[in-house]
């Protein structure tokens, strides 16, 4: 396990984020569902305190908490006032070590993970980036953190105490600190709470296997849902910022060039949008767009267009524009003990290293456009995935 | 105008709320969505910027910015590095008082308004809840932000521009700003931007002419969507915070009833939540759960017997838990120049005045069970107003 810690003396609150490598990529592939399935029982009762006995605990102790699951981890991240952390950290060594694994919680459990499951699939914009997911990716870099309902219906109490007694251990565990706390005292009680935990093997995620590939979903949906993706670079690759920087130009705020281009000037779509996504190897940039079914086939070429002409008429003003936002962005995580802390943990899992606030800073400003440009002439869009829910297909060159 | 200024000197960041008395309930009837309309088309060119211009200029300032609409007001908010401050409000006082009201961007951002409307027709608890806010406060109170098709479609250039000269003036207006920032500065650049700005009447709102009603949308939905709602106290009403903490023992956090005994401990539904609303002279709780068809009918009964039910075994834990969540919250809100922005205009709205966290704290301190019981036992929900969508109705009695 890695612990990280950062003092931000300025604030009352404290913060952290405890990861383990228990992500859906780990899911044997018939069980779908079973690392968030596992990662919602483990808080079902722990060490003396019952499920009820839990709750009560985290409120008292007034954390704001969330957990969840992704690709690669299963993560715990609470934020509270500073006094709460050290109690907030045993409950959660707890949870993670000694779960009471309820076999008597297992269906309701399943229950409530089958409704979420469904509730989503309610959401069209849910259900196209989902299945564009799993298309970009590939079979198990795709998985939905959701699973299947068919994985869901068929886990048994075994499947539970198997993928815990497999996925939760020290090692390539990391439990980041961030806020008005004590370099030293985290750093003692995190021995104190897992310096005795067995550690395990934390296998590298499988390659990617996703493939250039179209897909219509046909609804009666009163729009017309669009979602692209392509192959990009992850965080941890020397080229991030320049490729990230030619992402902001096309969709960081409203005056990027999908925001002005596809939406305000010709009122194509309500909404339009491109991110980048990144696993530790390998990356990918995903779009959507919202619109009418008659405006859909123009939305989707006028977007792909931008994108495969960014680098025709770059300009300064906009990457500078880019930068003021990324620096603003930077400013206000300083205020956040809660961002700040979920950075360190999601740079030290990408990067094996953290990176501070003056580097990022520094990284940002000293980019030109012609790195931008060098960049994406280089590495032009390929190999679409794209995925279409609404009344009609559309054309897909 | 009333310009409230808060100096957190702790923070790099500065936010503002700016907010008109230009709501939804200023509508006229047959033009619903004509005050989110305005909102948007006066911040397409104003002053001496076109619509673009000014796009790149907030995204210079690295300002992050949103604006929207409510029953009572319009309100444009932005969070941004505390340097920017001042060039920001300049530039908002060209967007309420010199806005070109372009004829040319009316049918572009109708379009924008109608797509919006429909995608939001399309979620299943945003129509819910919608038509749920209808039938509790009424005709005018309870208007959708989002308009009617019919009323957006019929909006001319005129309505647009009698909108803006009718609604956008400093009568009832007000300018809240927090952050790391000079008090004596802040109040000198509102008095430059605003202080010959022409002042206008800002009408009470009406009252609100709800009634006990049950209706059902059918929908082939896989999930039973149910919405109730009932009357209660505003923000401004001495027993406010009685009232809030019999919700929040109800609905704040995992370890509330309707989480633990509709939810945890009956497996009934996914979701399910209340939570307190206000106008400035009327409120009312609202509540949802979402769950599947079969479940629909008991969940529906289980709540609101919990709700009806709350005093009978009301504990002293309880209520401590609930005061150590609204603590933590406003330490957490110490620390957002934006959120403590938002809170200074909602008080001198609702209130007349602002409330410092010392006395929202003491004022929390104090309550006692008793208070807690006795507003409860006297004020026991009455005449609900029910949606629910989903496959088939539900008995309501």
């Amino acid at each position: 396990m890695t612990v990280l810690v950062q003092s931000m003396p300025w604030q009352r609150t404290a913060a952290f984020s405890l990861s383990l490598r228990s992500g859906v990529q780990a899911e044997p592939d018939d069980r779908g569902g079973l690392s968030g399935l596992v990662c919602e029982i483990v808080q079902r009762g722990a060490g003396s305190q019952s499920s009820r006995d839990l709750v009560a605990i985290q409120d008292n102790l007034g954390i704001d908490r969330n957990s969840g699951v992704s690709t690669a981890m299963v993560s715990f991240t609470c934020a509270m006032p500073a006094d709460s952390l050290e109690p907030a950290i045993d409950l959660y060594a707890d949870i993670v070590r000694r779960p009471h694994l309820p076999a008597d919680q297992l269906d309701d459990a399943r229950m409530m993970s089958v409704q979420e499951l469904r509730s989503m699939e309610d959401e069209p914009t849910h259900r196209v980036m989902r299945r564009l997911r799993e298309l970009h990716y590939g079979d198990r870099l795709g998985r939905s953190i959701f699973g299947t309902i068919e994985g869901l219906e068929s886990i048994t109490q075994d499947d539970v105490r198997n993928h815990y007694v497999d996925h939760y251990h020290a090692g390539g565990a990391i439990l980041a600190v961030a806020g008005n706390v004590d370099v030293v005292d985290v750093v003692e009680w995190a021995k104190a709470n897992f310096g005795d935990w067995k550690t395990g093997t934390a296998a590298p995620l499988p390659e990617p296997t996703g493939k250039a590939t179209y897909e219509h979903i046909t609804s009666p949906s009163s729009q017309t849902h669009i979602g692209f993706a392509f192959e990009s670079i992850p965080y941890g690759h020397p080229d991030y910022f320049k490729m990230r920087a030619g992402v902001g130009i096309l969709s960081d705020g409203m005056s990027s060039r999908l925001f002005d281009r596809v939406r305000e000037q010709r009122g194509l779509c309500y909404t339009v949008s491109a991110s980048c996504h990144s696993l530790k190897h390998c990356g990918g940039l995903f779009g959507y767009a919202g619109t009418t079914p008659e405006r859909a086939q123009e939305t989707l070429d006028v977007t792909l267009r931008e994108i495969e002409h960014l680098v025709d008429d770059l300009e300064v003003a906009e990457l500078d524009r880019w930068k003021v936002r990324i620096q603003s962005g930077l400013i206000m995580e300083q205020e956040s003990s809660a961002s700040r802390a979920s950075s360190l943990a999601s740079d030290w899992y990408q990067l094996g290293r953290v990176m501070t606030t003056e580097e990022i800073e520094s990284d940002i400003e000293s980019l030109t456009l012609e790195d931008v440009r060098n960049y994406w002439l280089n590495h032009p869009p390929a190999d679409y995935r794209i995925v279409t829910l609404g009344p009609d297909p559309l054309v897909v060159n």
